[in-house]
C-alpha cells in the first residue's frame, strides 16, 4: 500500500455521524503502520496550516488580531511546559513558571489604568470571559446580597456569570450605539435601593463597540443614593482597555475613577496566538473566597483558573516591549482611519452603516447570503452584521471585500422584489438608507 | 552607552518594592533604543530558557510530565491565532479553530472511557480546575437542591467551585490511602435524604493518588435510598484520567458506572506545554444553563470559557496519535515500576513512606530544609512530601535525588536531639518508620 492510499484509510476512519470527517486518533499504533501514520499527521497538519492561511486573510468579522507571525521567535518556549498555579506575587514550589513577565505585563497595564503598582492587584487570564468572571465575583464577594446590572448588549460571559453564581440580574436595554440606557438603569436602581448594586460597564460592547459613558453611570449611582460602599463597577473592556486609553478625545475608562476591577483581552487588540486577558482589581478588594492559603503548591491561590498558561504571559511581555504604547497609539489611530474610510465607502455605495465616534466597529445591513458571510468570516446580529477593523485589516482588505460585496449585492437585490433590509431600529434612522428611509430623507 | 551597560539600565527598572526583580516592559520605547531593547528582551528569554532547563532535570513534586521536547514540530502553528470558541461539535462563523482535532481527541477518550461515540458530549478545557468547575455547575444545573459531598484531600478546585456556585458542601474525611471515608459518607447522606447527592469522585486525589472507589460510592448511595435520578457523580480524574483506564488490576472508572461526568488533565500524564484537559459528559445531560445559543459567534455556547484555546487540542491529538494506547500502556507500566523502585528504595535507607496499588505517587517524610525542597521541586502537606512519578522521571534522576536527600538528611537529624517526623497518622502506622513506631515494631 503506498503512502497516500495509506493516508485515505486513515481519513475514511474519521467520518463523524454527520458525515463531516475530523482529524481522528489513530489506532491500531504499531511499529509497521508508523510511516503511514507520520505521513497521515504531516498531511493534516499542512492541510490545517494552508486552511489557517486562507482565513486569516478573509478575517473581518471577530475582535481578533492576526498579526501574529513574529511569534515564531517564541517557539523555543514550546519545548517546556510552563505554569503560573495561584496567585502571580506569591513565589510557589513549582518552579516552573514565568510569573517575573507576568507581573511586568500587569504593572504596564497599571500604569496604563491609572493604577500605582503598589495599589492593585491582578493576573494574566485564559481571556475576558475569565476576566469577566472573576471581576463579577469579586462584586458579589464584596456585596454578597448585590444585584448585577448590565445592558442588553453585553458578552454572554456577563449573563453566564449571573447564572454560574446564583445572582440576581437586571438586564438594562441599550441606546442604539450600544451604550446601556441609562434612564432605565436609573429607574431600576431607584426601584432596588434595599440591595447593593454591581454594575457590569461595557468598555466596547461586542457587537458595535458601544462604550458605556461611565461618569454618567456614577453619576446615576449618586443620584440614586447609592454610596460608594453599596456599589461595585466591573469593567468589561476586553476590546477597548486597549484603545480608550490611547485616545485624545472621547470617554476614558481608568481606575482614577470609582471602578472595582477591569477585563481586556490579550489576543484581540494587541494579538496572541491563544485566548489570554489581564484581570486587574484595587488590591485592597482582596476576595475572601478566593485567596485561599494552599499548602500544596506553597502559594495563594487568588485565581478562578488554578493552573494557569504560563506562555501567555511571555507572549503578552514581547509583543508588548516589541510596541510599546508609541505603537499602540499608531495601531490605535490606523485602525480607528481604516474604519472611518470602510464607514464611508459602505455609505457611498448606498449600504445603511453605523460607525461610533473614534471607533473600530463598523456596522451594517447583513449581507443575504450565508457562504459570502462565511467566506468573509462575517458574524450577524439579527439584520446587521459588522466589520471589526482590527490592526491587521489593511485598506486593500477592506477594498477586496467592497468589490465582492458590490457584485454578489447586485445578484441579491433587485430582483424577485426583494430590497435591502431596515435596520433604522438597530443603529437609528439618520444611519439607515432603506428603500422608505431613503425616499423619507428625499 | 554599550549594549550590556544598556540591558543592566533596564533592569533596574525591573526592581519591584519586595527587592525581587521581574522582567519589565520597557518604555520608553523609541527607534534610538531599540537595539539595547532588543537586546534585553533576547537575554531575558534565554536566561529564562535556560533556567526552565535547569528546573525540568529536578521537577519530581508535581503533576506535570515535562516530555515536551517534540512540540517545537508544532512551532508553526505560533503564527496563527487558534480559537474554539462555543460547542466544539458546531461549526461557527469564527473560521480560525481547531474543532476537526478537539472532535478526533474527544472521540479518543470517549473510546478509553467507556462512553459511545455518539452518547457522549465533551470539549477540551484550559486544565482541570475547569474540567471540575464544568462538571460541578452540570450536577448543580440538574439537581439544584443538591449537596455536594467531596472527600477533604479533594483537589482545591472542588471547594472553589462549592463556593462559586453557592451550594451546600459536605466534607468528608479520608482514610489513610486519601480515599474518601465510605462510612462517614454514607452517614452525611442518610442524615440528608431529603435533598439529592452531588459527589465528587476523585480518581486520584492530588497529594496521596487515593483513588475513590466507584463502585462502593454507588452502593453507598443505593443503600441510602438514592435512587439513580437523586444523585449525580462527577469523578475529577485530573492525573489517573489516564493511568487507571490501562491497568489490568485496581479500581476501574468508566462511563459504563453511573457516573455524569468526567475531566482529567491533559498537561498532566500525557504533557502539553500549556495546561489543558478534557471535560465528557452524557449527551443526554445537556445543561440548560450553558446552552445559550449565541446568534454572534453563530454558534452554541456550551463551555464555560467562550474563547478556548485552540492550539491545545492540536498538541493533545500529536501527542494521543504519536504514543497511541500502546505507548501511554508503557508509560504507565514504567511509572508504576519506577514509582515502585523508589518506595523499596527509601524504605531501605529508614524513612517513612506510602505507595498505594498500582499507584505513581510517592508519599514520604516532609524534608526539614526548605531550599531542598525547592531545589527539587517539592511540594508538602503537614509532615508528609510527595515525588510524582510522571514519565520524565528516570530512575537515574531518582538516584541522584535519593544520593542528595541520604547526604543533607545526615546534617538535619542526630545533631540538637532532632529526630525525623512521625507521620503514622497521615500514612499510617505500618509505613512510619520514627522512632517511637521503629521500637514499637521491634
Amino acid at each position: 500500500m503506498d503512502l497516500v492510499s495509506s493516508v485515505n484509510n486513515v481519513q475514511q476512519d474519521c467520518n463523524g455521524s454527520n458525515g463531516e470527517y475530523h482529524y481522528a486518533v489513530v489506532e491500531p499504533h504499531d511499529e509497521a503502520t508508523s510511516d503511514h501514520l507520520h505521513c497521515y499527521m504531516s498531511k493534516t497538519l499542512v492541510e490545517f496550516q494552508d486552511h489557517l492561511v486562507e482565513r486569516s486573510e478573509h478575517f473581518l468579522g471577530y475582535h481578533l488580531n492576526m498579526n501574529c507571525k513574529h511569534f515564531m521567535a517564541l517557539s523555543p518556549l514550546l519545548q517546556f511546559h510552563v505554569n503560573n498555579v495561584g496567585d502571580p506575587f506569591v513565589e510557589s514550589t513549582v518552579g516552573l513558571h514565568s510569573k517575573k513577565f507576568e507581573i511586568g505585563v500587569l504593572d504596564w497595564f497599571a500604569r496604563l489604568w491609572g493604577i500605582g503598582k503598589h495599589e492593585y492587584w491582578g493576573c494574566i487570564t485564559n481571556g475576558g470571559s475569565e476576566g469577566n468572571f472573576q471581576g463579577i465575583l469579586q462584586g458579589r464577594e464584596l456585596l454578597p446580597d448585590g444585584i448585577l446590572y448590565t445592558s442588553q448588549e453585553s458578552h454572554y460571559s456577563i449573563f453566564k456569570a449571573a447564572k454560574m453564581y446564583r445572582m440576581e440580574c437586571k438586564t438594562i436595554s441599550a441606546l442604539n450605539t450600544g451604550e446601556i440606557n441609562y434612564k432605565e438603569l436609573s429607574e431600576n436602581l431607584s426601584q432596588n435601593k434595599d440591595k447593593s448594586a454591581i454594575i457590569n460597564v461595557n468598555i466596547g460592547t461586542t457587537f458595535k463597540g458601544g462604550i458605556d459613558n461611565l461618569d454618567l453611570i456614577v453619576k446615576v449611582l449618586e443620584e440614586c443614593g447609592f454610596s460608594e460602599d453599596r456599589y461595585y463597577i466591573h469593567c468589561d473592556a476586553a476590546l477597548y482597555g486597549l484603545i480608550s486609553p490611547f485616545l485624545e478625545q472621547g470617554p476614558k475608562f481608568s481606575f482614577k475613577k470609582p471602578i472595582g476591577s477591569a477585563s481586556v483581552s490579550g489576543h484581540k487588540f494587541l494579538g496572541c496566538p491563544m485566548p489570554c486577558g489581564v484581570y486587574m482589581t484595587r488590591k485592597k478588594y482582596s476576595s475572601p473566597l478566593l485567596n485561599q492559603n494552599i499548602d500544596y503548591i506553597h502559594c495563594v491561590d487568588s485565581t478562578i483558573s488554578g493552573s494557569r498558561n504560563g506562555h501567555a504571559p511571555i507572549f503578552m511581555w514581547y509583543n508588548l516591549n516589541l510596541k510599546g504604547y508609541k505603537g499602540l497609539k499608531r495601531d490605535v489611530r490606523m485602525s480607528i482611519r481604516n474604519a472611518q474610510y470602510l464607514r464611508d465607502r459602505l455609505k457611498n455605495i448606498g449600504i445603511s452603516t453605523m460607525l461610533n465616534d473614534m471607533n473600530i466597529v463598523v456596522v451594517f445591513e447583513c449581507p443575504l447570503d450565508q457562504s459570502f458571510a462565511e467566506s468573509w468570516n462575517l458574524s450577524h446580529h439579527g439584520n446587521m452584521t459588522h466589520i471589526v477593523v482590527m490592526p491587521h485589516i489593511t485598506t486593500r482588505m477592506l477594498d477586496d471585500f467592497l468589490d465582492d460585496l458590490v457584485r454578489k449585492r447586485k445578484s441579491w437585490y433587485g430582483r424577485d422584489n426583494l430590497e435591502p433590509p431596515c435596520i433604522a431600529d438597530e443603529i437609528g434612522i439618520s444611519n439607515c438608507v432603506c428603500v422608505a428611509h431613503c425616499k423619507s430623507k428625499n
